[in-house]
C-alpha cells in the first residue's frame, strides 16, 4: 500500500492548491485560503464518513491531512505567483488525487460492510469529487464537476472498477486498478478534450 | 400504503424534473444535470437519516429513489423542450412530492423514537425542503423556499396534524392526513397566490 | 455555570439577530428570515454534532435555542429600523456568543472523550463559526470569516486554552478562560482594526 499512501499525500497536496489558488484568487485572507485548501482536501472523505456513520471522520481523528494541507496553504499563499510554472504538475497532481481518493473511498465503503454497488460508487465519487464541490459552494462558483470535463466519469468508472474486482483480487490490487483506471481516463479526457453533452439551448426562454 | 408508496414515486419524479430544469437553465453538463436530479429528490431524506443518525441514509441502500432519479434526469434532458406542455402537472406532482415526503419525514422521526413535535416537525420539514434547498445553493440561487409562496409553511402544518394525529389513529391514516394538509395548503396557496409578508424596506440602507 | 448558559442565551440571540438582519437585507420573506436566524444561532451546533457523531443533535432534542431563535427573528422582522440604535450592543453580543460558543464546542469534543488537539479546536471553531458561514452560503455571500478580521483565529485561539487548562483545571474554569480568551481578542481585533494578511494580487491574471 505504500504507493497508495504517496499517491494519498500528492493528490492532498494538490487538492489543498486547488483550494487555496481559488481562495486566492477571491481574494479571501489567510484563514480563508486554509479553510478553503483543508475543505477540497479532505472534505469529500469527511461528507463520506458522515454518511456512512464512520464518526468522528477520519480526518479529525488523524489530522496528518489536515496539517499537510494547511502547510500546502501557507506556502501556495506566499509564493503562488511562481506556481504558473508547475501548471502541469499541478493538473497531473490532482488527476493522481481524483484515483486515489476514489479507490480509497469506494474501499472505505467495503470495510464498513456496504458491498452494494450503487454505496461503493457513491462513496468513491463523493471521497473523489465531495471536497472540490464544497470548495466552489463556499466561493460561490457553481461546481466545476457539474459544469464541464470528464471528471465525476473518470471517478464513477473507476470506482465501478473496484466494485467489481474486489471479490476477487487483493485489496491492494483493487485499489490501484481503481486508481489507474481514474487517472487514465481524467488524463485522457483532458489530452483529448473530452466533455459530456450539455443542453441544446440557445436561450434561457426554455426554462420553466 | 400503496397510495403513500405511489406518491411517493411521483414526488420523487417531480422533484427531479425540477432539479434537472434548473440544471439544463444553469447550463451544467449532463453529470450535473443527473446529480442535480438526484440532490433534489434524495436530498432532503439523506440529510433527515444524517441528523437523526439513520447512516448509512435509506437513499444510499436502497437506490430505488436513485435510480428513478437519474431516468427521470435523462429523459428531462433530451425532451426537456416538450415539458412546457406538462408545466401543469408537473406543479401538481411537486405539490404531491412536498406532501408525501413531509408525512414520510415525520412517521421517520416517530419510528426512530424521536416523539417530540419540534424534531417531527423539523423531520418533516426537511425532508419536504431540503433537496430544494441544496438544488439551490448549488446553482447559486438564494433557496426559493425563502422567497416566496406558502411552501415550508405548508409542510410545518402537514407535520405538526402527523404529530398531533398518530397517538389517536393507524400510521396509515396520520400519513395521509399529514399528506393531504400539505397538499391541499400547497395547492390553495398556489392559486390565490398566497405569500408569507416580506420585509417592508424599500431600501437596503437598513440593512446594517 | 451560570454565567456560561446566561452567556449562550445572549450568544444565540445575537447570532439570531444577525442571521435575521441578512435575511432581510436579502428580501427574504418570513420564513426565510426565521430559518436564516435558527441557522445562524444553532448551525455551527448541528453540524459539530453531526460530525461527532452525537445524533440527533442537542438543538433538536432541547429547541430551547431555535425557539429562541424563532422569536429573536419575529422581533428582528418587525423591529429592525429601531436595531440601528442597538448596533453596539449587538457587536458585543455576537463576540460573546462567539466566545461562548467556542468554549462550549471544545468542551463538547472532551465529554465526548475525544480529547486530541485537532479535533478540541476543530470543534470549538465549528461551533462557533459553522452557522455564520451556513447563513452566508445560504443567502450566496462568500462567508464573512474567510474575508476579514480577527474571527476565526480568535476561535481558534480560545479553544487551544481551553484545551490547554482542561486537565488542570475544573471544567468551569476552563470554559470561563476560553469564553473570556475568545471575547478579548475578537473585541481588541474590531477596535484596532486588525485584520490577517490577504493576498498580494493586484489583478486576477495570476490565479490558474
Amino acid at each position: 500500500m505504500f504507493l497508495i499512501n504517496s499517491f494519498e499525500i500528492i493528490g492532498t497536496i494538490a487538492f489543498a492548491i486547488s483550494g487555496a489558488l481559488i481562495g486566492i484568487e477571491k481574494k479571501l485572507d489567510l484563514f480563508g485560503v486554509m479553510f478553503l485548501a483543508i475543505t477540497t482536501a479532505v472534505g469529500g472523505g469527511i461528507f463520506r464518513d458522515i454518511i456512512i456513520g464512520n464518526t468522528p471522520p477520519t480526518a479529525f481523528i488523524n489530522p496528518a491531512s489536515c496539517v499537510i494541507s494547511i502547510a500546502t496553504a501557507l506556502i501556495t499563499f506566499y509564493f503562488y505567483k511562481k506556481l504558473h510554472k508547475l501548471k502541469n504538475i499541478i493538473v497531473i497532481s490532482d488527476a493522481l488525487g481524483l484515483g486515489v481518493f476514489t479507490a480509497v473511498g469506494a474501499n472505505t465503503a467495503v470495510t464498513h460492510e456496504m458491498n452494494y454497488a450503487f454505496i461503493v460508487v457513491s462513496m468513491g465519487l463523493i471521497t473523489g469529487v465531495g471536497g472540490g464541490i464544497l470548495r466552489d459552494v463556499f466561493v460561490k462558483d457553481i461546481p466545476f464537476v457539474f459544469r464541464k470535463e470528464i471528471y465525476a466519469v473518470a471517478s464513477i468508472l473507476g470506482a465501478l472498477c473496484f466494485f467489481f474486482t474486489y471479490n476477487y483480487l487483493s485489496e491492494a490490487m483493487s485499489l490501484y486498478i481503481s486508481f489507474i483506471v481514474t487517472f487514465i481516463i481524467r488524463i485522457l479526457s483532458m489530452i483529448y478534450n473530452l466533455n459530456l453533452p450539455v443542453p441544446q439551448n440557445k436561450e434561457n426562454s426554455s426554462a420553466m
